[in-house]
């Protein structure tokens, strides 16, 4: 048993998305990335079985997709796709998610 | 693809807490509770493989554990434990949480 408090990781930086791992099993990764305005965490898959969720904590900006596919994303709502399938976020205001990669590959 | 938006079950009953089966797949089942103060969910355990995750999305409380263990659990607050650990949680205030199982069981 565990306990993570996302208020630690409450970090941004200008030169590029921050990065925290914050569990990691066979069972689940999760991780968070916390995004100034403007930052983008590019469109990417991976060919590999199990889905990702993407939870918005704060902020908004769109889920990205295949095809230049944008999806408005809100403190709220949350992604869930396949790890295969193309994925990723653009951060229109500061924007802090929550990524949950089960199984991790 | 698929999105989730956690404002649309953001409802509490006086009789017992709601429950919401917001994703179910082969990677993960991801569900809500939402526990009016004083509400409980229960300890218990399951003899299955995999994790959870307990994930305040808001208000306080206490997670709770084997042999009567009490955490403080604030929005924020993630629990991590094995599927088979005994794990629940106890609302102070009107409280909601998100919680994510891999492998679904």
């Amino acid at each position: 048993m565990k306990i993570v408090h996302l208020a630690e990781s409450r970090v941004f930086e200008e030169k590029g998305f921050k990065r925290f791992l914050l569990h990691d099993s066979a069972s689940f990764r999760i991780l968070n990335f916390n995004l100034m305005a403007g930052q983008i965490f590019p469109v990417h898959n991976h060919p590999a079985e199990g889905q990702v969720s993407i939870q918005v904590l704060e902020g908004t900006g769109q889920f990205l997709g295949g095809e230049n596919a944008e999806i408005p994303a809100a403190a709220g709502d949350i992604l869930v796709c396949d790890i295969a399938e193309p994925h990723g976020i653009r951060a229109e205001s500061d924007m802090r998610i929550l990524v949950t990669i089960a199984p991790p590959f």
